[in-house]
Formats: structure tokens, sequence, C-alpha cells
């Protein structure tokens, strides 16, 4: 049975090119980047090229701007609680959206308990923040600003580039999560304004664990790990550099293939969101029309449990999720989707389908038949569906 | 020419059965442990087999004691500032001493930033620190003990089991940093009765870049990486899994040879130091003749500049290192050499050499014959070896 991979959010493949160039860098055996001797430099020199490679991809015009994390959450983490901290004198006051990552929400819960002012501003039915809505949040206290790129269970883009516009203004550091984002679709650090960018290597077929924190230069934040001189000082420990050689890679490839990746998708999402309707009834799409995520759906399916559909669509080799990996293991309801306005059982009816390089057209017939299938089944035991259908 | 690593704890090699394991675990491309379906399944199983490895490694009853992190420094972090900020309302005082690794030392200096009282307790000549004045040290504001296992730079291991009877009868919690002695002696938490251990999988040929934290069952300690619930909650963040599953082979290797490698390390350095008298004058081992690491030597050799051999002996392909690779861009004096009484001229004359099971007793010979002549071409050009000399 093959094996189909609609949860590349989750996990992405490594690339055959990354994969080698992981292999590689395993059997040639770097030595620490920070040793003296030539060895040492040899490390250096790899963990630069990928560094700038990654510059690249994001249109840092300096290098140095790159801090390579253990990942996403490291890098929102890091932003979150950095800036807050070192900002302490000037305010304590964050503005943030009510749709975030988990990374960012418990962040921000943290440093709620410890006496930090929160602003969370709500979202429209299809998930986008009102940029005049956080320019009315700021105050002279605020000094922190977190709003996500784009969403990962639903895909709404949000308007970065007109919040940076206010945050500029106002002089609030403006930090944003493109975990999600980064390598799937255009991102340029300098059009979008931001002072800090978190992203993910795995989001664009990196190695899982990677990550890296985009800090624009003279941007204030406390490093979150202390103690060594690495990364320009900004985050010690001894680099993964097996795992970032894979990102720099990773990330030349998606620079270079970014158009036709994004072809690619959104043919495959065109044809999932045409054919539906064939097969299914009692749904909604979530999330954003144009302003979205072209690699991913999310659709909520009535009378139905979105667990069951996934263990169903595992047993016929297709992986999908409920929600977002990270929050598997909590048993709530998706906040994002709370967010949007669908209520609890809509919820929990929910699917998030993330597509990638590896996919096929045939592979989204193969689940639409399916899917049909196991909503019927599950359907049939659904007593919700029957006391509103009959 | 043969290269001859004497750098092992900056950079220890990859054993091939950790590189087969990794790159294996490259090809089989994983999928996210936090997945519900069946290929998160098997990545679940794969980074719990590795959590096994490394708790039978370190004599922990349960594995969910076992956090799995980004490195040695990430662990120190984590536990210093974890368990102060979780512990403020109870206090805010600290103990440590006065050579601990740079990753405690900046965390503690941070916290100190924060309204933390920080009492720090110098060593004697050999590096030791006196439990009994640790004792003294705690007040009833006192809500952590940090004393590393072994130091890595001079390999002095501290009395760590006084200490927790200490830190136990008085209700502290007590973190120990053991990134250099981890896989190089036997380490069991249960006997050095410590409530968080941080290591490094590096240290135990495992990859750089991947460590963790054994934090015992109940002690209180906020997450420095919140986000989703991996890592039984305590570590948020998408796992390299890739070097967790290195890791665990690496664990497994390390349980099963100890006895031999620390045969081996120690034959090694009983040579280089019962033959360091026919090669070098003017030069002193650093650290404690018993109560030290079997695979490491630090020597100050008076009249140099550590810095200088470092280089020299790496144009003959050996590679030593002046201090710890984390301090190296660092240029002040080390602040371990310093705390044990070495003036400032010879703490920059020091060179830390570390062995591992890649070298044989020729490294030693051929390490003793090139420093030889490195030093005395050195002493030529120094001033200060003519005046005192002369």
């Amino acid at each position: 049975m093959k094996h189909i991979n609609l949860d590349h959010l989750s996990a992405n493949p490594l690339l055959p090119e990354v994969q080698d160039a992981m292999i590689a860098a395993i059997r040639e055996d770097h030595g620490n980047p920070s040793s003296q001797h030539s060895k040492g430099e040899k490390a250096l020199e790899a963990l630069n090229r990928a560094r700038a490679s990654v510059a690249h991809l994001l249109n840092s015009k300096h290098p140095g701007e790159i801090v390579f994390t253990s990942g996403g959450t490291e890098s929102i983490n890091h932003a979150v609680k950095g800036v807050a901290l070192s900002q302490s004198k000037k305010g304590k006051h964050i503005v943030t959206s009510n749709i975030e990552h988990s990374a960012v929400l418990r962040s921000i819960k943290r440093l709620h308990t410890m006496g930090y002012k929160v602003t969370s501003i709500p979202v429209d039915e299809t998930g986008r923040v009102n940029p005049e809505a956080i320019a009315k949040a700021i105050t002279d206290e605020t000094i922190l600003v977190s709003v996500m790129h784009s969403n990962n269970e639903i895909g709404t883009i949000q308007p970065i580039e007109e919040i940076s516009r206010i945050t500029r203004e106002k002089g609030v550091i403006f930090h944003t999560d493109a975990s999600a984002s980064v390598g799937v679709v255009p991102i340029d650090v300098q059009k979008l304004g931001v002072d800090l960018l978190s992203f993910a290597a795995n989001n664009f077929y990196g190695p899982a664990g990677v990550g890296g924190l985009y800090i624009r230069k003279g941007t204030p934040v406390w490093p979150l790990l202390e103690g060594g001189v690495q990364e320009n000082n900004k985050r010690a420990g001894t680099e993964n550099l097996i795992g970032v050689i894979g990102t720099g890679v990773a990330a030349d490839l998606a620079k270079r293939d970014m158009e036709s990746r994004i072809a690619h998708v959104s043919g495959l999402k065109e044809l999932l969101l045409r054919e539906l309707p064939n097969y299914l009834d009692n749904y909604f799409i979530n999330g954003h029309p144009e302003h979205t995520l072209p690699n991913m759906v999310s659709v909520s399916i009535q009378y139905i449990e979105g667990e069951s559909v996934v263990l169903m669509l595992d047993d016929e080799g297709i992986a999908v999720s409920t929600r977002s990996a990270c929050a598997a293991g909590s048993l709530r309801a998706s906040h994002v989707l709370l967010s949007v306005g669908r209520d609890y059982a809509d919820a929990q009816g929910t699917m998030v389908l993330t597509f990638g390089v590896d996919n096929e057209g045939e592979d989204i017939m193969k689940f639409l038949e399916s899917v049909k299938d196991v909503v019927k089944t599950l359907r049939k035991i659904s007593p919700l569906y029957h006391q509103d259908e009959g």
C-alpha cells in the first residue's frame, strides 16, 4: 500500500539533497565551530555557509541576523520572552492575536504570571487580524507585538506589512512566527518590516529540531540560552552542525524551487476544493479564501470526530491531522477554530491537510474516495447526525 | 599526515554505530512523534527507546525523568533558570561554585539582574569545593545549589554525594552540570542524590547539539521552551529525532564500554604525565590528582601563550585546546585557572588535552615530541623567559 502523506506540516520528508548533505556531514565528522584549530575552522565555514543560505532565503542583508536554534518553538520562546524581559524597564504590555501557536501563547502566559499585561486581538471569521485593532491596542507601555505570519491550523496569512507600518511608527518591537510560512511562500524580511521572525527548517524539507530566529540588527533581546559566545553571542551552546548543514541545503532548494512548489501545491489544493462537494456534504472550509497558505486545507466535517477520521484514514495508508501535531496531546478543542466562530462540535470534526512536493493528484483522489467512506461509516453511528438529518 | 585529536571535549567523533543509526534514521524518514497516525507512532517508539537508553546510562528509574534538549547549555539554562523562576516566592538565593561552566555562570548572572542573590563558593588549589562551605552558605532564602560534577577545563570531580546530603537535609534543590562527566565516568543519579543533572551527547560520542536534563520526579522547574506538550510537557518543540536516535545508541555503547574506555584513556593520561618531565620544564598540572576525569589533562606551561601552541600544533596535525571551546571566543583568562591560583600569565599558557577511544599511545608520544619543539621555539621569542632564566 502506497503511503500518502497529507500531513506535511507535522513532518515533511527530508529532500534527497538534504539527506545526502547530512549524511556527508555525519561521515566527514566535522569538528566544533568554536575550536581554535583547523578542524574547527572547517566546521565554522560549513556553519556560515548554511547561515548565508538562510539569510538569502529570507532576504536578510546581514547573515549575522540569522540565529540557528533547535526549532520554531525555541525561536518563538527566545523572541517573545527575550524581548519582553529585556524591555521590562520600558514597559510590560504585549499585544498578540487570539490564534497564535501554543509556543507564543504559553510564552506570553508565562510572562503574564511574571507581571506582564497582555492584549489579545480577536480575528474575523476568516482568521484575519485587523491592523487597526493592533494600533488601538498599543499603549505607552507596549514593548512587543507578536502576530503570526500564517496560521498553522487554518492557513490564514496575516497583514504583516500593515502591522509593521504601525509598530514602526509607534516604536514597538514586532515579532512574527513564520514557522508555517518560511519555505512555503516567499518571505522577505525587508518587505515585511518585522524585527524578529521565527521559522522551522522542517517546513522547507529540512530536518526536524532545527530552526532559526531572524533578529534585525539592533533589536534588543535577551538570549534564551546563555553560556558560550556561539551564534554571534545571541544563542549559546555547541551547534547541531549536522542539522544546520541540512537546513542550509534545504534553504537553497526552497529559494530555487519556490515558484514551482507553490504552483504544485496550489494545483492540489484547487483540485481538492473543486472535488470535495462531490464526496462530502455538511462541511466548512476554514480560513481565508485568498490570504492563505497554498499547501493547506482545513475542513470541518459535521457530525463526526476528527480523531476517528485520522485513525480510519491511517488504516488506508493516508496520513492527515486533526490539528497541529504540537497540540495533539491536548484534548481541548482548537482555540483557532473557536476563534473563527466554529462551535465545539465542528471544531472536533476538523481535519487539517497539508500538501508537499511528494504529493500527486491521485493522492487527492484516493483521499477523497477514502474520506467519503470513512465519513459515511462514522455518521452511521452518530446520534447527532440522525437527529439533525432525520 | 595522520590527524591526532587531543581535543575530544570540543568534538568527540561520532562512533560508527552512532553514524549508522543516524543515517538509517535519515533514510527511513521518521515521522513526528506527536502525530496521531501510524508514522507518528513509529517515531514515538524510537524516541522512547532512546530515552530508555539514556535513563539506563544514568540509572534513572523513570525514563520520564529524562528530557532531551539541544545540548548541555540548554539543559543548564533550563535547570538553573527554571528552578529559580519557579521558586521565586519561596526565596531568591542561589549557591554555586567559582569554577562553573559559562552556561551556569551566565544563567545565574542573568538571574542576578532580575533580583536574585548569589553566593559563589571558592575552590581549593585542586579545584575542589568544600561541602561545608556549601552548608554554611545555605540560608532560608536559598532555593538552588548548582555545582558541576566535573570541571570542563581542569577535570576536577566534586564531592557531589556529600553536597547532596546537605541539600536534601536542608530541603534545597540541587543541580549538577555533568556535561564533561556523563559517558566518561559512571554517573548514577541515585547515588549522587541530585535533583537535576545536565549532560551533552557529544561527550559520549553522540551528536553535537543534543543533550538532556535529568529531572528527578517531583522537582519543580519551569520549562525553558514552552508550547506543545512534548517531552512529558517539560520541553516543547518538535524533537531532533535523528540526533536523539544517535544519542540513544551512544548511551547504550557508553554503558557497555564504560570500564574499557576508562582503562584506555587512563592509560594515555598516565603515559603523558609520566613522560612529560622528559619533554618539558617549567609547567604545572592543574586539577586534583585523584578526583579527576580520566580523559583530561590541563597543563600550564610558563613563558608561552597557549593560543600559539594550539596553532603551531595544528600545523603538525595535532588538535589541542587552550580551554573549553565554548569560551574560545572570549579573550579573558580562564576564571577556572585564576580560581585555582594560577596567575594571569600561566593561565594564558594553559593547554587542555582530552583523550578518546580513537587515541593511541603513539599519539601521546607524537604530541610530546611536537610540543617540546613548539615550546622551545616560542620561548626563544619570549622576553619573559629570558628575563627569568637569564
